[in-house]
């Protein structure tokens, strides 16, 4: 087991990796392997795995804890392994942790619990609570669409004084929310504040956030990369083309249904016409069929010629 | 294993049963019993476990097991048993499905996969593929306050096709929707359709509905029996009084804080305070202090008081 | 001008009046005048003009003012009118009133002002120096659909002790919410409780409730006040068979279109099919076109083919 | 009548004013005076009355009406004068836009009309129609929180190629979608984009957005000026040192109170604080009391104490 220790704070691109599945308790196990280290030759700085875009409120536990083990050793320490333990059971949270700790995992991240919708007191205590008992640093993970309740900032501050709580990835969407939050924050400059929608991420990082959980970095990790890498460096015309490229693959091929998970199909179906791994969906959710798939696979024609010959994938369209 | 035959449709009061518990991994044994005997000394006409009164979400799987189990024990085929399998986890809900069934449980019941928002289709082909898969009779359970989706009646319709499923559990509280689920499932006289609300179980009762599923009817079991009663026999002035008490215990019991499970806490504490079971509650949520435990002391006693020595529990408040 | 006296409390069906327009800023005051003598054809017992129905919000100032000059006329006294005086502007709600008062008008009604959200405080605040200076009752009108607000029982509690405040109109479709009100005001026997959504009028009236303001009375008048009869005298039999076809006016006719203002336009559509008046619609809204009223064609002759000859227009479909 | 032409696109800095009041039917003649060479004074890039911030729908149309000639006259072609018509009633829109024009105003602003919802296609057709109708050019106004509508990026693509359409305001505070929208729209560089919330200001212009309409202004407007200077130019250093600023106002003045008029009662109370203008508000809303308002006062003597001398009005407090 060999583990990156975790920057404080931790910085740059850190995908929020898919799932490769072959059924609904099955890994795409090859698919996992190529999906990794597609990612990682982007030159990501971490890997985040069981997010939203990972499916994990779907998976089954030994599926959770078999994809834990797999990534962490194939990973292999080169980039920090970040670990979503959200739960709406605690003691499932803990034991997805401790796999994780195990498996050499740098983090774990937690949004609130999601059934019902706690109060702000309630998450402070059981974020503190849940921290005491974490063996590895926790990210705060911000996702109100999901979860029906935002973190406000005076209850990130109060649980961010904890010293097992290192970070927030925020994927509301809300700009104003996270410059607030930046603003609540600015004492405590180990803390990352990471982005969630790519959309968003170079300004995030050129008003000082820390980088940017971005899922469109399954498909073409290094653009994501490089768009960091020009926001920290304030390479604007870099970032016009960069970004332009972003909005691009958001407007096209996150919107080919408009069912609430169009995102997360259209990221699967997109890495499967890219020959990367399965687009096989965990139930309740269906993946596209080949009709939405042919779609994908003309967006992703126009997307790559607008990048003339940049981020390339192997796989002819 | 005596199991109760379900009937169809399944009518009267069915009290989803609250989970106590002596911490956030261990149920509170005696109070259990006590608690199962009480409410079913009222007369109901089921007994529902797991559910959203129950903190199923927020339950370890191994209590959630053990609970069905218990349950079904002390039940002793006196009334049908259903189990709340809800999860995000699809296998989890056939587990817990298959625990149901060997524990002699008569049906099970499920609200749609709550972290994600799924679309109509999938919730049709969801339930479709999961009532294959059960060993017993499904209840679909409609939730959207905390599930985020609603049932179309469409959906209700496609799924009711289904034989393994007999019926529906709404708790929106919205009528409106109640009512066009009746007028849309009409031809299927065997489909129970049972309301959330105690609130409006009365009225739901007289427009043709089958009964009710009261978190009152944990405290004051006979009540909510004797209100569904009246409610069939069309007892109008017996209504009209019952009414007025389970408006009152609605108005002050689940009030007394202005957070989002100030209900379930209600329940919970006003539990305790008349001796049946404890009110701890799982993680995340935090019970009543003793400040508003006081407060549901006085509730309990003035709404004892306008009941004139009727459905008295044996503690002096 | 002659004015019906408001009985204390108003009871029984009191139709939401569409409003017939030539163009966005004529009246089809021949349809008007047909439309009020359809309605009152139908033994209704109040009428209720310029509310969500009736599009007020979208209806330029002189034309409001001449529908309630015209329509009092026509009225003449053989019914209260209620006038929606509901505006952003406090002095436009207040000119309609005393216009409303002139015209003969019974009672005003109004929704809290819709463009920020008040808080409970605001509202008591407002509605409070509100009836101080209004020249008739006043109506509270609770529609959290369009206001973004729902009155607190407690503050229509305190508004209610307003000796101008005579009512409460709640179109949310929740009746938990309803029967809360009933409870919160339960001392105020003079205090009208109507319910706008015609699904839900007959249990609400079971219950306890006054009437409903109902906007398929628009199309079948008698229809929903032989209901509100039905009700009243509890003959079940008879709730049955019309609640059904209640139902199936809702079913069909209001969901033609998905868009938020289906049941409005299909009220308007039925209203031009059934040869009664004009269908256009006030800015921004599209009436239906000819394939959605085919739809709606269909529907009114499958809907009057299951009333066997009751409730009949005379118009062939 | 003087009328400065409206720039293509229109950038920088455009304050939306308050409306300063003495009662709820009558103008701080005033306090418009000084408030409107307060905030001309800080070199802002044109101004916008009668929107969202200046309590429009809340206001008599005599007033609305009197302010646009009052505020042109007072600007006398200074800066571009810019007025919200945003109403349900088309035809009062129309009345205003006409009095803008000839009262010397450079544009006009409107957000959809908000108790009903209208669908996205009768967004395109509403303002479609309504730019034919209109002696100024229309920027359209995103403001979700308050219409329950948003313009998808289609719908603005739609309704931006008519001539008449220069632009759009989004106050939606989801950076995500003005990335979107800058994307939908890059290929009318003409057509201005810009952002409501000021917390978002500096980062919408460094990623292409042309400027800010920030409440802030109103207080501090060569703050804002500044800002957007500092963003155009890429002075991060600055930037840093100014966001902090306007963070600071943000996360204290905006929140004194938990409603949801929190931000407007804290910019009147700001204003009455710095002896600028009367903070009354019209119905339904209530001013700050004393004890806000001394919070107020609090806040704003430490937000100037870290500016250092810069951005100071007159008044000491």
């Amino acid at each position: 087991m060999k583990q990156e220790k975790l920057p404080t704070p931790l910085r740059g691109i850190v995908p929020p990796m898919v799932t490769p599945l072959l059924s609904n308790d099955a890994l795409d196990v090859n698919g996992l392997e190529k999906l990794i280290e597609h990612i990682l030759g982007g030159g990501v700085h971490g890997l985040f795995i069981l997010g939203t875009t990972g499916e994990a409120p779907n998976l089954s536990y030994h599926l959770r804890h078999e994809l834990v083990k797999r990534t962490c050793e194939q990973v292999a320490g080169r980039v920090p392994v970040l670990v979503g333990i959200t739960d709406t059971v605690v003691s499932e949270s803990l034991r997805l942790a401790n796999t994780a700790a195990e498996a050499g995992a740098a983090a774990v991240v937690s949004a609130p619990p999601y059934y019902f919708t706690p109060s702000q007191d309630e998450l402070v205590h059981y974020y503190k609570h849940l921290a005491d008992r974490l063996p590895l640093p926790l990210f705060l993970y911000n996702m109100p669409s999901h979860t029906k309740v935002s973190f406000a900032p005076a209850t990130v501050k109060a649980i961010a004084k904890h010293p097992n709580v290192v970070g927030l990835k925020d994927s509301s969407g809300n700009t104003v929310y996270f410059q607030l939050m930046c603003n609540a924050l600015k004492d405590n400059p180990d803390f990352s504040l990471l982005i969630g929608p790519e959309e968003v991420t170079a300004e995030a990082v050129l008003m000082g956030g820390h980088g940017g959980v971005n899922g469109g970095a399954n498909l073409f990790p290094q653009l994501y990369v490089d768009l960091y890498e020009a926001a920290l460096t304030k390479d604007f015309e870099l970032i016009g083309t960069l970004q332009n490229h972003v909005l691009e693959i958001s407007s096209h091929l996150y919107t080919v249904s408009s069912c609430g998970t169009s995102y997360l199909k259209g990221v699967k179906a997109a890495l499967s016409v890219l020959g990367i791994c399965s687009d096989f969906m965990a139930e309740p959710h269906q993946s596209y069929q080949a009709e939405e798939k042919l779609k994908i696979r003309g967006y992703l024609k126009e997307i790559k010629s607008n990048m003339q010959g940049q981020y390339q994938s192997t796989v002819n369209l």
